[in-house]
Formats: C-alpha cells, sequence, structure tokens
C-alpha cells in the first residue's frame, strides 16, 4: 500500500503513516507519473486532477484506488473520470467552516467595539444556510441570537418553513452575511447575488460581511455605495478577480482580509482526518486516530475573567486571544502595498500565519455568571 | 477635621474617609465659599486654585491647611500663595507615569505587527527621562533592550555619562519617544524641540511617538513629513492646540489618540494613594491603608501560553487582553468625525472606558520558558 500525499497536507505522517507506505511530494509535481505504484492519493487543490490526468495515469497502470482532497471545493478533481476507472473518491466538506464561523464573530465584534453598538442589538442576515451558514446559526442561536436564513435551494428541498428570502433579510437585517457558493447560473444562482440594485437598497447603517465567494457580490457597485454615501461598512474575505482585486474597495473596506477567513489549522488538520477516516472506511480498517490526537497544544491555552465587563467586551477578548482579524487586514494593507496588489494578496496566504480555532481557548469565569459561560459557550469558547 | 473632595476622585471614600469627615463637591464647583470649614482640600486639575481664591477663602476665615492635587501637573495651584498661608501642599507625581509607559510598549508591539518588524530588533530613545521616561527605560532595560536616552537638564545637573545629546538620538535610533514637558524658553526649551528641520533629519523608517507635550513637536511639519515622503510614522497621544487638533495629522499617525496614555484607574488611584499619604504625614497619622486595598480586582487576571509564540506575539498578545491602545485611535476616529475634532476629543476622555495596568496581568508559562519569563515580566506583567 503506497499512499501518495501533498507535502503541504499536515498531519499525514500521523493519519497515513500506519496505513501504508507514505510518500510525499508538492502538489504542482503531482501528474500522470507520479501517480506509478500509488494506490491512494490525497490532495489539495493545487493539484489539477482533469481527466486526461487520470487516463494517462490508468494508461500506464496505476493501480490508484482512491483519490482524497483535503479541501472543501472539488473544482480541481474530474470525479466522472475517476468514476468510470473505479477510482473511490472522497473531499472534506465543511472541515473549515467552524474557522470562518470564528473569522464572522470576530470580525463582527470589531465592528461593533469601531461602531460602538452591541452583538445583541443588530439583527442578522445569512445567505447560504450550508456547512458555514449553518453553524454561523448554530452558534448565534446558541448565544440567544435569533437571526434572518435564506437559502432558497434548501427551502425549495426542505420547505419554505424558517427560510425568509433575500429582500425581507435586505429590508430587516443590520448586518448581512454571506457564505453561498458561486453559482453561474439557473434559478438560484448567485453570480451578483448582491447587485447594484439591492446594493442600493440596503439601508443606511447595514453591515455586508462575505466570506462566500467573491463573484456573489458587484463589487464595482459595493465600492461605489462605500465611496459615495459612505453609509453602510463592509467585512470582505473574499473579491472579484483574486488576487488582483480592486485597492479602492479594499482601502473602503473596513475588515479587508486575502480569502483567510478559513485558514485554521484545526480546520487544515479535520480535512485531513476527513480523508483519513474515508481512506480508512475504503480499505475497511477502523480508524484507530481521533481529530484530537493530530492537534497540538494552542498557544493560549487559558484565560480567567473575573467579571466587570460586558457580554461583548469579555466576548471580544476571548475571541482575540485566539484569532484577531485586524492582524490579517493589516498584513493584506502592508504586503499588498509592498509587492504590488496580486502578489501581496498570495503571499499573506502562502504565508500564513498558525492560527487556532476559538474552541481551543479555556475560559475560566467567576460563580455567578451563568449568562456570561452560556454568551461564550455559544460563541465556541470553552468556559469551566 | 472636615476633607473636601472632587467629587471625580476615586478611591476617596476609602482613604479619606478614616481621615475626617467627608465632603464631595464637582471640581468646578470648589469655590472660595467651598472652602469655609474645610482643614484639607483635594483636588484635580479642573479646579483652579489661584492666589485670589486663595486669598478670598482666608479673608473669609477657612481653616484650610492642607491642599492636595491627585495630577502630575500643579499649574492649576499658586503654590506661593498656599505658602504664604502656611497651607501645605502635595501632588501626585508619576502617579500615572506606568500606564503611559503600558501605552508606549503597546503601541510600539502594535506598530511591530503592523509594520514587520521586531522590537529587539529596533533602537529605541527616549528624549525626556522623568518620571515616565526613567520607567520606560527601566523596563526595556529589563527586557534585555538597551537604549539612548537624552535628558539635558539632568545631564547637567548628574554629569554627562548615560545620556546622548538629541542629535545622536536622531542618527542613530530607529524609535524616538518624547516624554518630555512643556518648557516655552530657556537653554533647555522643549517647544517645538522636533522642529522641521529635526524632523527633516529623520531617517526613512523611523518611529516618532509622543506622550509627553503636544507642543513639544512641529505639527505642520511632521504632517508634511509623513503626508509627502511618507516614510516615516508616527504614534501620537499629545497635540499641538488640544482639543481641536489638526485632522490631517489625526489621519497620518498611525495610532492617534487623545491625550490617554496615563488614563489608567491604577494611575488614578495611586494619585489619591499619594495625596492620602501626604495628607497622613502632615497631619502625623500613620498610612494604614495600602494602594493594593484599593484596587479592585482586574476583568482579566490570568491568561495561560503554551508556547510555540515569539517573544513579540506573546508578549502583544499579553498586553492586549490588558490593553489594546487600537481602542482608544478608534475611538478618536469615530467621535471626532460624530461630534467634530474637539468635541469628539474630550467626550473620549469624558467617556474613557475603565483600564488597568499590564501590572495586574497574571501569565502562566510552561516550563522552560525562563527567557520568555524575563521577557515578560520585564515588560511590566507578572508571571509564575
Ligand atoms: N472565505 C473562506 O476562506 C471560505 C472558507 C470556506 C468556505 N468558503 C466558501 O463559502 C461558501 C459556502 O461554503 P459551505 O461550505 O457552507 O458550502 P455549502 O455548499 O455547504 O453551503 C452553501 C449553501 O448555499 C446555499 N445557496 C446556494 N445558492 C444560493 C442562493 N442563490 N441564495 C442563498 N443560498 C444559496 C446552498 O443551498 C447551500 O446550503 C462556498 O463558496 C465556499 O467556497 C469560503
Ligand atoms: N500623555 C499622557 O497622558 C501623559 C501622562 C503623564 C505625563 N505626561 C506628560 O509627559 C511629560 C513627562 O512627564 P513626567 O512625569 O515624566 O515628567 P518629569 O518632570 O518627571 O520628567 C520630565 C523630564 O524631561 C526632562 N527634560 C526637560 N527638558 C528637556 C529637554 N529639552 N530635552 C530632554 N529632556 C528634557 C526633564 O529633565 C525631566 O527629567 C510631561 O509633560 C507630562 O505632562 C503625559
Amino acid at each position: 500500500m503506497r499512499i501518495l500525499v501533498d507535502a503541504n497536507v499536515p498531519g499525514a505522517e500521523a493519519c497515513f503513516g500506519p496505513l501504508g507506505e507514505l510518500v510525499r511530494l508538492p502538489g504542482r509535481e503531482i501528474d500522470a507519473a507520479a501517480l506509478r505504484n500509488v494506490d491512494a492519493l490525497v490532495i489539495r487543490s493545487i493539484t489539477r486532477l482533469d481527466a486526461a490526468t487520470i487516463d494517462a495515469a490508468k494508461a500506464q497502470g496505476a493501480r490508484l484506488r482512491f483519490v482524497g482532497t483535503c479541501t472543501i471545493g472539488t473544482d480541481h478533481v474530474d470525479q466522472a473520470a475517476l468514476a468510470r476507472h473505479g477510482i473511490a473518491f472522497a473531499s472534506a466538506p465543511g472541515c473549515n467552516a467552524e474557522a470562518v464561523v470564528d473569522y464572522v464573530l470576530g470580525s463582527l465584534l470589531t465592528l461593533a467595539e469601531c461602531q460602538d453598538w452591541r452583538l445583541a442589538e443588530r439583527r442578522i442576515g445569512i445567505v447560504g444556510v450550508g456547512n458555514v451558514g449553518g453553524r454561523l446559526r448554530t452558534r448565534l442561536a446558541a448565544m440567544g441570537l435569533e437571526c434572518l436564513v435564506c437559502d432558497p435551494p434548501r427551502a425549495q428541498r426542505e420547505g419554505s418553513d424558517g427560510f425568509s428570502d433575500l429582500e425581507t433579510l435586505i429590508g430587516e437585517c443590520d448586518v448581512l452575511c454571506l457564505h453561498t457558493p458561486l453559482v453561474r447560473e439557473g434559478p438560484h444562482a448567485t453570480l451578483h447575488l448582491l447587485d447594484a440594485q439591492r446594493i442600493a437598497e440596503l439601508a443606511p447603517g447595514t453591515l455586508v460581511l462575505n466570506a462566500g465567494r467573491g463573484d456573489c457580490i458587484d463589487g464595482a457597485a459595493l465600492r461605489q455605495r462605500l465611496s459615495g454615501q459612505g453609509d453602510i461598512s463592509a467585512v470582505l474575505d473574499v473579491w472579484e478577480g483574486e488576487p488582483g482585486i480592486d485597492p479602492a474597495l479594499r482601502d473602503l473596506a473596513s475588515l479587508a482580509t486575502p480569502h483567510i477567513a478559513g485558514h485554521s489549522l484545526d480546520g487544515k488538520l479535520r480535512g485531513t482526518h476527513q480523508i483519513y477516516t474515508a481512506l480508512s472506511r475504503d480499505l475497511g480498517l477502523p480508524t484507530r486516530l481521533a481529530l484530537t490526537d493530530l492537534l497540538p497544544d494552542p498557544p493560549v491555552s487559558r484565560l480567567a475573567l473575573q467579571g466587570g465587563l460586558t457580554p461583548d467586551e469579555a466576548l471580544r477578548l476571548c475571541l482575540r486571544t485566539v484569532y484577531d482579524v485586524r492582524r490579517d487586514h493589516d498584513s493584506l494593507q502592508r504586503e499588498s502595498r509592498r509587492l504590488g496588489m496580486a502578489k501581496g494578496f498570495d503571499a499573506c496566504r502562502a504565508h500564513y500565519p498558525l492560527r487556532r480555532e476559538f474552541s481551543t481557548l479555556n475560559v475560566e469565569l467567576g460563580p455567578h455568571a451563568k449568562a456570561l459561560a452560556q454568551w461564550l459557550q455559544g460563541a465556541g469558547l470553552n468556559v469551566d
């Protein structure tokens, strides 16, 4: 059993080492020739596995039986070609969804501080209630915050109960969080889902946050609204034309980050672990390793609060000891000025610092802090 | 024994209550009439105690024997007039110096993160080595960071050993921290100590920090260098023309705060305690109350680090759980946009949130972190 794993997949030794002979290669070097004598392949999105590559590998006698990508996206893999050759396939849906929710909560609390409002006063709308949006809704609900959600494909499948349409969210929400994939056509297309007209309809004071896909917002229209009236704000992690994004829009966004909302170490290891689980199942083996076995100790493990803070202050403080979104905003500003936009954008992603998820922090509260405990726990922290 | 204390002096009940009958009045309402039947007076800078007021009070038969101001400044009190009437006087020099040093360290680490440099790589120069500058030097030295210091009045009194002149600091330092009082004339005048010529001499990459007095820098010249060449940076807490400061300079400063560097609760209570000590001594009484008796529990009391952070990252994280300078930067931006410059500046100061000093945080480190412990302890944190 030979397992070829992209050299940039963390946790690979621990997961795949016990299953067979582990071979590592940079993702770009994984081609048909590299697949000779390989039984299982574990990649990231940098490796393109199109039909031609798969057919060529098979023609050269590759015994490949399993392909896993440690990513939520699967555009880089021709799944039909794999199926034609009877090769099993797995991806890692939702592996970094918690990290994106961390990003969203951290961003909201940062804007709340800058603009002087409190989270519980704002009505939040979630557009796209899949792995990310669904978890965001769960955490907000656990914090006691009801929100409006919009997901027409799900409403169609599951019934419209509990779902609102986008117009309702635009009319009633103070915060709009976009967590939709890019769908170019069809009844539920998301390309410019927020187009010039909808952007014009946003009430003054609205905050738009996009951590889904850049093309879901008409960037030029958003830029115009931000620079002209300047009465709404934006938090943008994804952009049209990445990595060569619009510098004016970057400057107008309250937080502008280089598509890193999901970049936690926990998320990456969760992706590895999901593929490890799928491969083990494919091989008929038990999964001996738990995700927690892979996770190293976090740099900050414990924070003790004594009281005297408002719920927002306490939460903001806890979140920031784990991950402060402003760091990524600052580094995009700096690197894009230093290297130019596209290179700076990519450099931030390539040298992304180690980031942990909120769930790695244990918060110690004094007695009589039951409501605060629920609030912090709901947001994803551990309270003891 | 009747003690009149400004209503805004914190800790007054605990300190002065046991010494006599405590009366509170808003600082603005403390005039000659209010001093009738008062033995001791405790004020802040808002109360002007000029010769006329003191003479009038005495003429009305006031028995005043002690005046204390819980501030480092004494410009609001005519000490000669007090002496003429045999009234003892005390102020609270250095009471908020540790808070200013917190501000300086926090600002340096914030700039270091934004600009991607490390503290130990930079040569720091301190101009004005009194209560604030001296403590800054002590902390930096305890962190193993040698700096250059400039204080001609001290050099003249104590000998020039260990002191450098301003030209040397400008030529050799990456960071210039100004902690000088405003001296309008004489051989050691500080008015526009950094004038257009000296600002022109600053090497590209220099960071200028002013937490002394605004008039020590020629603001127009600094603005020109920042906007024209844009190759130096500034952290400004004090400004010419406060509170109606130059909005262009505010926008060009990397951190722009409304004269709050010294505004910690600890500093205020230390000021009260210094006056309590002086009054007790004046009355021939022992000082039963320690400063620590006055200080409430801090909101954040303990942070546990596991390793895996660089010295700067660890320090930045610890400092920010206690006090994050960016909060004050953001609130000046927001309030000055909302209310206009002068009103916004004053509003930030009037509604300043409770702030504690770095020394209130206990940091727990794993074993084998001796060097890190020394670094954090040197910076003013408690490590156990
Ligand atoms: N910024 C980042 O770092 C980051 C990280 C993870 C995911 N993402 C992106 O976020 C998006 C969501 O990720 P996910 O894992 O939750 O995907 P998902 O497929 O689990 O969920 C997407 C949801 O959007 C809904 N949807 C589709 N069309 C819609 C429409 N027109 N209006 C409203 N909802 C619609 C779908 O029904 C689905 O429920 C993806 O595009 C993904 O690439 C970004
Ligand atoms: N930003 C704030 O919130 C804040 C808080 C506290 C103090 N301050 C200000 O900071 C300044 C320093 O405060 P301090 O308590 O350390 O005062 P201090 O009197 O203890 O020290 C001032 C030092 O500056 C030196 N000095 C005088 N002229 C000089 C010159 N021309 N060049 C170099 N050094 C010179 C003096 O010799 C003295 O050692 C004061 O102006 C004070 O008002 C500001």
